[in-house]
Parts: structure tokens; sequence; C-alpha cells
């Protein structure tokens, strides 16, 4: 297996901790998001993925793109351990928390859209700040919602092994607390973040031990 | 089964579609995210769904949210007729191609962000289109890449049958439409909406039949 991963991506992370649950060894191909224009549109990454966007997995003769499309792909081919819940109901919530994630916060501050309102909007660094840390802020409360008081949240989202909200959950705080959002308000998703970051898979997957870390 | 619902609301309509698809009943409950300051901050609503999103659906105790864990769940508890395909490899495509609607476009083009655009970022109605456009324009000719030349692509997006991947097709275009989004670049994404909206399933789930229809 052969990822396309940028080491500060969230979406890349999320795979990087996916493929590491799973146990299971890949070479690492770095694009780097800045350089050059942005590698990502290079011909030669875009006759992988038209998308321009990491991360990219490469199985067998395959070609996956979307980060939860991936990690669904790889659950179902490598089901050990399994990284959604054992019950339809369960797997419902697991999905739900990590697209409250992944459809609801990361999009709004990923960096071609941030570019956007600095380059073609023109909002200063103040605004594109705010605007960050407004779509967290609100969109951590709902994952926080969802998450205190529920009975089936455990050391984890779902219960005390990881699945794929676990998988969305870390990088989003990687990137808050890169922008310096307020997280004070979210005290059960910050417990269950630090608590995956003393699991081997997620704590190996971090930006900073990317082969392109910087 | 009931369903929370906005007749506007991309989102909302996805899940429509897949419960007609399905043949599945239910009562629909309006949510109407423009008046009295926007329903679903409402407490009873958010007491129902603390993220105030639509749509919500409840069945048999269970309180779903998030369109595409929704549309999952609907798959696994009632698998006929699928909306995934047969094959893991074919699932991440169908996946993968909902999820560059529902992650890199439709995120960027909600409510509540033109609404930060104007009110809080003090953008003009003509910057605020632009946007619209921009990110419909760029996704959707992500999705057509995607799909063009792909051998397994049909007269739907994955085979002859309708997917999850035609599920967020569908409401995207009709929102790229209302807002007078370009689309001429899309030929074989815009054959595949006429073709879905041939089926009964996608025709009676279009925004202008649903009980609160403006």
């Amino acid at each position: 297996m052969k990822l396309h991963s940028y080491f500060r991506s969230s979406a890349a992370f999320r795979v990087r901790i996916a493929l590491a649950l799973k146990g299971l060894d890949y070479e690492y191909a770095a694009v780097h998001l800045l350089q050059g224009g942005g590698e990502q549109f290079a011909d030669t990454f875009k006759a992988i993925n038209p998308a321009a966007l990491v991360p990219v997995l490469e199985d067998d003769g395959l070609v996956l793109t979307q980060s939860l499309a991936i990690i669904e792909y790889l659950d179902e081919t490598r089901p050990q351990p399994p990284l959604l819940a054992a019950d339809a109901a369960g797997r419902a919530r697991v999905r739900a928390l990590a697209l409250a994630i992944a459809c609801e916060i990361h999009p709004l501050n990923n960096l071609r859209v941030l570019g956007y309102l600095s380059k073609t909007l023109g909002v200063s660094a103040e605004q594109r700040s705010a605007w960050y840390r407004h779509w967290v802020e609100t969109g951590l409360a709902a994952v926080e919602a969802m998450l205190a008081g529920d009975p089936r949240t455990g050391a984890c989202c779902h219960g005390d092994t990881p699945t794929l909200a676990d998988i969305c959950l870390v990088p989003q705080i990687f990137n808050a607390q890169r922008f310096e959002a307020r997280l004070d308000h979210v005290p059960t998703v910050m417990r269950i973040h630090r608590h995956c970051l003393t699991l081997p898979a997620f704590a190996a997957s971090v930006p900073a031990l990317q082969p392109d870390a910087e």
C-alpha cells in the first residue's frame, strides 16, 4: 500500500491512524500542499486524483480517495480490529460523530478555503482566524453535546476502543490547537483526545512524526 | 419513522430520496430554517439534535443525525434495494463520490456559512454568489473527473441503479441551479442527474413537492 499524504493534512492524519490501528505497513508518499504552488496540482498527482486532494491510498491496483471512504474500505477488507460499532445503531452514532467533524467543521477550515478568504475576499488575518475559530468552536460544541451524558461514550467516543469517530476527533483537535481555538467548553472531547494520544496508533500518526514534517 | 426536514435542505433531500428508494413511509416534521430566527435553534428542536441541523430521523426510539450516517443505517437495517455497491472497491467508489459532494461542496454553501459571509464578514451579495459558484463549479469538476471515462459509471454514478452517490448528486444540482452556477463543464454529472429525476423515488423527493414547500 502507498499513502499519498501531507503531514499537516487532517484528512491524511485520519487515514494514518486507521492504517496504524489495523497494523498495516505502507509506503509514505509526501505531497507538499504549499511548495511550488501546491504539489497536489501537479499533473503527476492529478493523474492519480483529479480532485487534487490528499489523502490517496493505493491498494493492490485500486486508487482510493476521500478519507472516510478509505477508512470504511480498510475496515471492510481488514476487519480486525473493527473501527465501527458492532450494532447498526452504534455504527450510526459513530458515523454521525465522524461526519459532524468531517462535514461540519473541517471543510470550512482547510487550506484552500482559508486561502480563498484571504486572496479572493481580502479578509484580514484577524477575520480569517475568527472564521476558523467560529466553525471549530461551534462544531466541537455540537460534538461535545453528542458525547457528554450519553452512556455509550466511554474512554473513547463510542465505548472504550477507538472508532472512526476518534479517528476524526484527534486530527481536528490538533488543527484547533494550531489555530489557538478555544477548547475549554468541550471537556469530554478533550478527555477523549488525551486518552487516544496514549494509544500507540494515534501517537505514531501525529504530524510531527511524519517523514515530511517541518 | 419521523423525518425532521426542511424542503430546501440538500441534506434532508438526500434522506428523503433514500427513504423513497427503500419504500419506507414516514411522518414529515417541517423545521423552517429561516422563520423565527430559525426553528432549528428552538429548545424543542435542540433537545432532539443539539447540533441544530436537519435532517434528523427518528426510528423506533433511536434519534439519528447526519444524512450520510442515516442513509448507511437505513441500508443496514432495510437492505433492499441496496444503496451501496456489492463489492468493497465499489462501495469505496460510491462513498468517495458521495463524500466529494458532502464534504467538499455542500458544507461551504449551506445557509449558515452564506449567512456568516454576509453578516460577519460583510462581503457583498456578488462576492457571496461568486464564493458559492466557485466551490460548486470546482467541486463538481472533480466529481465529473471521477465519473467520466470510468467504466463503472452507468446510467447512474455507479452502474445503472441508484446509490448513495446519486442520492448526494441530485440535491447538489438542485442547489447549484438555484444559485445559477455554471454546469456546462460537467456533462456526465448532468446526464446522471437527468436520468435520476426520471425515477419515482427522486422525482417525489424534490423540494417543490414537500409539505413545507413555499
